[in-house]
């Protein structure tokens, strides 16, 4: 696989809330940096973070504007700009993203994610009781 | 020049602050866009936005940790990962940025900029009186 295929069928199975299959492609000291908010290392802890977070939302897709890779599955890098939708019920919020994605032997090292962190807390508040 | 050539010369002419040269790599209805806070269209904006900002710096020095390219000066698309430095006296203030170029004919028709608007705001908050 490509850098490029590793880094779509990643998203895919992000977006698919298939954790196992997410972190498959996962170095077991990959660093996962959400900029504004922190970072974390292992799959583990993605697993634990995102899963439950996706698990929310009744359908998942990240639009990908724009996807650019340099490098071999060896050692690549991905560089993409998403747009990041979750639905719940009949409403869709979307989180504006550029990601960064560094391989090595085959998988992510490193995951970046580049946002506002208003936007975040925009799109994802807590509805109201 | 390549769409990586183009994007670093640009990045070279802002970092000295010249925007006579900056705008050179600039089309006429180029897009400006700071995602966290808004887009503004055409070289003259650019200037007259980013020209004035620099300039209450000593020294500016935009690095590019990742630069990824695709196509060609015809019709290509940068990606990069930047921490956007700027020094006023003897302190150095950083912005960790994301930046997405599309090209057309040789010339930047878009410029959008990922980051935190609330690190933007630490970094850039005016000196208290």
């Amino acid at each position: 696989m490509t850098p490029d295929q590793i880094v779509t069928e990643f998203i895919g199975a992000c977006t698919r809330n298939d954790m196992d299959a997410a972190c498959a492609y996962l170095a077991d000291d990959v660093v996962y940096d959400n900029v504004p908010i922190g970072a974390m290392t292992g799959p583990a802890a993605v697993a634990s973070t995102l899963g439950p977070f996706n698990a929310t939302f009744d359908e998942i897709d990240w639009v990908i504007h724009h996807q650019v890779a340099t490098g071999t599955a060896a050692e690549g890098v991905v560089l993409n700009e998403r747009a990041d939708r979750f639905r719940r019920g009949d409403t869709w919020v979307q989180l504006d993203v550029a990601g960064v994605f560094e391989i090595r032997d085959g998988r992510i090292t490193l995951w970046r994610d580049y946002f506002d962190i208003a936007a975040f807390q925009r799109a994802f508040a807590p509805p109201s009781a």
